[in-house]
């Protein structure tokens, strides 16, 4: 069974999973680069990867089968097992406060073609994507003891993907990660500070002229933050405020769609190669202060790699100003409308 | 002129620095893996290195010649610029807070032989080389404004060396580090929790039977923290108490040196083509209370990609639990005394 420690001093947790290799030789990533014959989350190839958990599916196939267009599977190598619900009273170490590592880990399968990009699904197949990442948080947060729901993707080696084939992940756990619970607290101090939500006031900032604005539609902004840790590091966030992705009831895939498909096009054109990750914010399932969070997107280029200073300092080193990425990413946008 | 920005809602900073490149083709990292010929560290090249500002030479040899053992260059890319005491009142942006980007960024070029781990230098070469980054923070302690100072090595294209050829950086800084905060803050707290300080309770507990202790001399002890974040990190903490890795008068660098030494090797030897970074972990210059930090040294081996997961949570995952990993390098160390 896995296990969870937080660190006495600083707090951070670590989530120890001998499932995911523990013998020092297996440890640097393997990235499996095959399409069709071998790929397990290729159409056809069902029986290569772990159990269905959940499909959409076409009429008349069964779980397990082909016919599929997205489809969830538990990870081959889970960080956390199940079991959520058992979680009594925390093992105190003397040092450092230990829990069972339960919690879920799924894969979403993003098509049955051996897709290696975001940018290749069209708007209404990631529209349907992002209807089972909302899909399998709601029943994520059913479960008894679940705090969080982190849904993330990982494209290209760079970006930590060890399969080519268009995948997400989900990792259920039941605590507050730490990223999420310096969010909340900031949020709320952000508005006990100004009377404004944190991120309404930043996507009312990248509105204004010249500023760090990106693309926008309807419903969503896409800018790029005023502290951006990564040269062009964007974020995605809905006008109206709402706290849980999964809750929020008004939420247009199709308009979230376009306007993902639209940034990560042109951060792709902009940088060949591009590798990145994706990840959505959204406050956890036990959080009732709706107005100390505003779901949104993060888009991470991966065109640093993290070193020393960063490990040592929690300082981030980024060569482009907000402003200026905004200006090259508005231009990139624009000009493939 | 370099920027420091401060994220708004949770408070991290940012530094921008177009002179690390500000273009997208730019960004990627470029390793420089030649020897002897090009390489601006090796002896006889230093005018292909940036200005000289410090060196350990042997008699009758000047500033910008061979003849140097240790050499301390300005760092070609800069992440920031020099005028400390120029800081007057922070800019504050409407909705992020904004410092010129001033400090130092220098480059300890480790011996003038082409070596590229830090174990290919003898002990007593390491413990000279120890003593340049003490005459460094020593000197940077005295500039005006400057609060600290954070030394650090990056070996392998994994762990971010740019330059193949053996060297450490040094980069001060007008702010104290969000990473050195929270391990300020936690140490008060734990102090304030146990009576203790935090350092020099993980030390004895590391030294209690069956345990995470990796290895030891008179002075120094090394082990795998209880929370690692990374399989086989280890931490080398001084026995005895101190806040500060340049003020600590009592310091053996040659104890230091030895125990680097060893516990590096065992990682080399049990993970084949490590790539790995450590850090010199030392409380800010204008920090006076000594009882709340104890410097150390974390290594840190990059077996291990940060992906999405990790971006999105601040939590780590770790396939080899503390315990078993200072298990597999206490007999690796042993096997080699």
């Amino acid at each position: 069974m896995p296990e969870l420690r937080q660190d006495p001093i600083v707090g951070r947790w670590v989530i120890y999973s001998p499932a995911r290799s523990a013998r020092p030789h297996d440890i640097e990533s393997v990235v499996t680069r095959q399409g069709g014959g071998d790929c397990p989350f290729c159409a056809g190839n069902e029986h290569l990867a772990p159990a269905e958990v959940y499909a959409v599916r076409v009429g008349g196939t069964g779980a397990g089968q082909s016919g599929w267009q997205v489809r969830v599977v538990t990870n081959k190598y889970p960080a956390l097992e199940p079991g959520c619900g058992e979680i009594v009273d925390p093992a105190v170490a003397p040092d450092c406060l230990i829990l069972p590592g339960v919690g879920v880990h799924e894969v979403i399968v993003e098509s049955p073609r051996h897709l290696s990009t975001t940018t290749e699904l069209s708007a209404a197949e990631l529209a349907g994507v992002l209807a089972v990442y909302r899909q399998r948080l709601v029943s994520l947060a059913k479960i008894e003891g679940m705090r969080h729901g982190l849904l993330f993707k990982n494209v290209g080696v760079a970006a930590g993907a060890s399969l080519e084939h268009l995948h997400s992940q989900l990792i259920g756990m039941p605590i507050v990660p730490p990223t999420v619970a310096d969010e909340l607290a900031g949020g709320a101090a952000f508005l006990e500070r100004t009377g404004e939500c944190a991120w309404c006031r930043l996507t009312a900032d990248a509105l204004a002229p010249a500023s760090r604005l990106v693309a926008q539609n309807e419903a969503f902004v896409a800018f790029c933050p005023p502290a951006a840790r990564f040269a062009y590091e964007t974020w995605i966030v809905p006008r109206r405020h709402a706290s849980h992705f999964h809750a929020d009831e008004e939420l247009s895939f199709a308009q979230l769609a376009q306007l993902m498909g639209r940034v990560i096009g042109a951060l792709e054109r902009l940088i060949p190669g591009l590798a990145y990750n994706y990840i959505i914010h959204s406050a956890p399932f036990d959080t009732h202060s709706p107005d100390h969070y505003h779901w949104h997107i993060e888009i991470i280029p991966r065109v640093a790699s993290f070193a020393g200073f960063e490990w040592g300092t929690g300082c981030y080193i980024n060569p482009v100003l907000p402003e200026a990425a905004a200006e090259t990413l508005r231009r990139e946008v624009t000009a493939r409308r």
